[in-house]
């Protein structure tokens, strides 16, 4: 446990508890508390001036500090580590900030944020039993009175040291094996796929009823090097992890943009260009090739040898998973939308092009419809939704947004596409959530300047799906822009301008800037947006009517995405994109997608309960619904046209406004 | 059933039972009676001619009959078919030649030849069942309200039609799924493997316990249409034949000589040129290459289409499974000779470069040792001498002799190097059994005048295995040749003669022969036939001694061998390569490599079968054992140094020696 710090923010008088060595900039945001910030926690705008009046904070003198300033206490927040207890003045420069001091929405830990370990806790009745396994040899060597067979011998080894009979092999060893047997002087590793049982048995039996495939001889001992690497497959992102198939940890993580974009933006447009001669198999390299990319990266970060990845499951949507094992998806397009396979049998990487073992597989999660994939179901698998007694809406907010209400006794899902917006995509400024995307964002209520701080504490490069959403959220409560989602003309601010695109905000000016351009948000990026929370507040506003229900039915809202942590629930509550339902209802998974590849990367047994997942659910076409037509214009609008579905936003925006023009008046 | 006729032969007066539509020529050889004939039976050299005294033959005027000759009742022999029972003169030109004509060996039918349909009832317990099963659908096309993935509703018709239930699939099916569907408007044939039981069991059970697997989509109905294709790939020559599945037919048979021969005549040397840079890959091709060229046979043969076979199944000896699906044999030809596996799982056909379908797999037969293959173990199960009690022993006689002894409790195994002889090869004017061997032979005990029967009764062009046996049993029995297989100085004939090779017998002269030179039988090519012989014999007394047993103690001799039905049992008594024993106890499988491999492509249960037979054998290494050396020595006489391990012929010798030397007296 991380040792926990009290800072009290002065003349706010707001306590935080942090872990010591937190940043004061990002305190002070998970405080609530306003402190000006251009660029992005970097330190060279020199605008986020606080002086530390009681406690020990680590910070070196900086320009934009004198020495006689600091020898006072006047700090840079975001160059200030928390060291002690602290008290820390913030300058106020106006009576107008003053009078907004107290009104500063107080923040609270909203949605329950979980660690990976805690996440794999969700799902019950799981042990870690990897189904790939490696086993050290020593084997006899062939005499002229025991001249049995190369294959034999390793077998009989295996037999008598790991006690496994009955195993069957992967042909594929065997060119190799006399002279790795040979050259490592019959000292190997081997690794053993163990096939799944269709039915749970106790440990005893399980044992008895597999016939484990040996797949892989390596050299020497190597057991203590056994990885498995997962893939959420995206759209628009792919996301992996490296995983210690002994410790069941994660060694490295790394993403990239699916380089299939340059082919289109959507699912539809992708399949509309596998049509194309040889369309197919240039999406099917793409995808492969951003694999390989991810694969290096993973490589790069962990040092890890690539020879000692054993697996590999990919979790994606139905029309990526096609892509990447090479399916045509033309019929996914065509109503009636029918997929080519739902279930597709692990494939050898290295057929596809992946560059790992010829040894090793990659197994693709199961899909349930055209537009239900496999990312869901490793999801639904992953929150152990499928397990549990409370009525639960799932949600993977994602450019194919997609979402699941169900719980242990019934599960329906349905698709709507959102389009790019959650992940940067068709956002002027977008990008995705690395290093230098504003992530968290506060705008001052009198001023409208921001307070900005970016992933890596660095100079704005661009503005993920997370940090949009919050800026939206804090536009709307400081009435910058209307529930249409249009600049307020009756609220000014230098900042707010006409650009090529319309009227846009600068985020940032180009001094603060990494690129050195001004970085800005455009009306159109905010017409993106609510385009995109509207798909998605009507499919499960309609997925839940088709069951009878309503959206306060709801016992818990389990919110996946690969940026899905990074969302503030209030914040995406505001905006309409989330139901108005109590922040405790509210559980963050993270990236759900990778969630059940890991899981069964380290459980062999849970493989069924994935299959089980896949078939259980019902979908839902919405795009031939009418509701869901209905309900998606309703929801273009901030928070929502029907105001009596966020009583608390709506009333708390109306507070707001009156507050607003009464400090309008004043002024 | 054939109509039977019976045919008598004057002055010999011995009768002969044929069936109606049988060749004269042949008849008479079957008698035991001698008609000169040089040109194989064509009708050329006019040699043959007969006086029909009685009934009545089918035979057209010929240039070597006149007119009147042919109303006198005068015919040639290899021109005439036996259309009644007959009588028939063979003109007697001296004395000598009369009284000849009761010692003429009266053939019997010697061994025990049987029908593929008679083999396949050797093997105790099995049903017409095979692995592969094709089914015809006839699937839904998906609606508005039934979307289910393609795969999932060709599933769910095979459950409904044919109350299949958990079936795996083969992913290669997946990428034409959604075209071959709609283009053959939901109407197709898939074809399922269902994979092994474990342990046998009732008919229920036995759907229960296994998970077919779905490998292959055909458009429309095609049923009727399924073959596997069965391969005995041989050092010297490979076999092959096209099987239906659904009828449990031979469709088409076709050979070729094994082309990898450019790189050595056996094993030893195919192991040494695989040692070269790209020797390995260089083999493999060749092998693959005499494969495909045998496919295109069967289907020129069948007129089949290649895309309807279902499976493939192959048997050879250890080096050429090694080198067929790619492995290095480099430790077999190394103390301790191992082999890399002897149990190789089965590979898809396409992989190893053989024109199939991408759905075929290849099984190949489990080898025992690196010089005891899946040709011996295949032939094993083909003859059911695993599931029985009598002492047996069965051989293999090829370039690698195979040798087992055993019964249903125990078998022992060997190999010896025999060479090629009993191929044709290192025979000077030696051939596979092919149009134009000479198969058959005769020589007259007086004149040494051959008669000569060709396969297809065509111009001979050269002398195969079993011919090659023949010829040398006559001279022997002639006292041509002396024991130890030189020709006999006392014996004079202008046929024998000196050569480019040392002295040699000229079988037939250059207007006889199908290549316009003459045909001759050198001394060299009869050391070769005793050295195979040798190695044959000593093989199975060592492999006897071992278990300490002897020649005599064997109930049944089971004699397989691609060559092995045309051997004639007391002719290779005669020259000491079978052991002298009852003649009922010889029984002839003909190819029993192909043999195994028919049955388990006509029944999947006897594939465990295979492999416990495989699991039973015990080898016997050979090369390093003193007493095979002895043996082996001993052997090298006709029949043998040890005149009591063949009291029979050695009597029969003696007396045609003395009744010889009385003749020549005479004259």
């Amino acid at each position: 446990m991380k040792q926990k710090m009290l800072v009290r923010f002065l003349p706010h008088n707001r306590e935080i508890e942090v872990n010591k060595g937190d940043n004061l900039l990002q305190a002070a945001m998970r405080a609530g508390v306003y402190i000006q910030a251009s660029c992005g926690g970097e330190g060279v705008c020199g605008k986020c001036r606080v002086l530390v009046e009681k406690g020990e904070g680590e910070s070196l003198p900086t320009p934009k500090i004198s020495e006689e300033e600091f020898r006072k206490g006047w700090r840079q927040a975001c160059k200030t580590q928390i060291l002690s207890d602290l008290e820390v003045r913030v300058p106020v420069e106006s009576a107008l900030d003053k009078r907004f001091i107290n009104r500063a929405r107080e923040r609270v830990n909203a949605g329950r944020k979980v660690t990976y370990q805690e996440l794999e806790s969700l799902v019950l009745g799981w042990c870690f039993h990897p189904a790939l396994q490696k086993y050290y040899l020593e084997i006899d060597p062939p005499t002229n009175g025991d001249n049995r067979s190369d294959l034999s011998r390793m077998l009989m080894a295996l037999k008598k040291t790991h006690h496994f009979d009955l195993v069957s092999v992967d042909s594929q060893i065997l060119k190799k094996l006399p002279f790795v047997l040979r050259e490592a002087d019959w000292r190997v590793t081997v690794t053993l796929a163990q096939t799944r049982v269709e039915s749970q048995l106790g440990e005893h039996q399980l044992r008895g009823s597999r016939r484990p495939k040996l797949i892989s001889v390596e050299p020497g001992k190597t057991t203590h090097e056994h990885y498995s690497i997962v893939i959420d497959v995206g759209t628009t992102s792919l996301w992996g992890q490296l995983l210690d198939l002994n410790q069941r940890k994660t060694l490295a993580e790394a993403s990239d943009y699916n380089s299939q974009i340059q082919y289109g933006d959507d699912v539809i447009s992708r399949i509309a260009y596998a049509q194309r001669p040889g369309g197919l198999v240039k999406l099917q390299e793409c995808i492969v090739g951003t694999i390989n990319g991810i694969i290096r990266e993973l490589q790069a970060k962990s040092g890890m040898d690539l020879d000692r990845v054993s697996h590999m499951a990919a979790a994606g949507n139905t029309v990526m998973t096609h892509l990447l094992v090479g399916l045509d998806p033309k019929y996914i397009r065509e109503a009636p939308y029918t997929p080519v396979a739902n279930f597709i049998p692990p494939v050898r990487a290295r057929e596809l092009g992946i560059k790992v073992g010829e040894h090793v597989h990659l197994y693709t999660f199961p899909s349930v419809a055209a537009y239900v994939g496999g990312d869901i179901v490793s999801g639904v698998l992953g929150s152990g939704i499928y397990q549990r007694k409370p009525l639960t809406l799932y949600i993977d907010v994602g450019t194919n947004g997609e979402i699941v209400v169900g719980n242990a006794d019934w599960l329906v899902t349905a698709a709507c596409s959102a389009g790019p917006a959650f992940e940067g995509g068709g956002i002027k400024h977008g990008m995705r959530a690395t290093l230098g995307a504003i992530e968290d964002f506060r705008i001052h209520p009198v001023t409208y300047e921001p307070m900005l701080i970016t992933i890596g504490m660095v100079k704005p490069r661009g503005i993920c799906g997370s940090g949009l959403i919050n800026m939206v959220a804090e536009f709307l409560e400081a009435g910058l822009i209307s529930p249409n989602g249009k600049f307020n003309a009756e609220r000014s601010t230098p900042r707010i301008r006409s650009g090529p695109d319309g009227r846009e905000y600068v985020l940032a000016y180009g001094q603060d800037t990494a690129t050195g351009a001004d970085l800005v948000i455009t009306e159109v990026d905010i017409e993106n947006l609510i385009r995109a929370k509207a798909a998605m507040y009507a499919g499960y506003v309609t997925l839940l009517q088709s069951v009878g229900l309503t959206v306060s039915n709801l016992e818990q809202v389990v919110i996946a995405g690969a940026f899905g942590s990074f969302i503030d629930v209030e914040r995406a509550i505001t905006i309409g994109l989330l139901p108005e339902l109590p922040l405790d209802r509210f559980l963050f998974i993270g990236n759900g997608s990778l969630l059940g590849a890991r899981l069964i990367s380290f459980c062999n047994e849970m493989l069924d309960d994935g299959e089980r997942i896949a078939r259980m659910m019902t979908n839902v076409e919405l795009s031939e619904n009418s509701s869901f037509m209905d309900n998606y214009v309703a929801a273009m609008f901030l928070p929502h046209t029907h105001a009596e579905e966020f009583p608390g936003v709506t009333r708390r925006l109306a507070e707001s406004q009156a507050h607003h023009s009464s400090q309008g008046a004043q002024r």
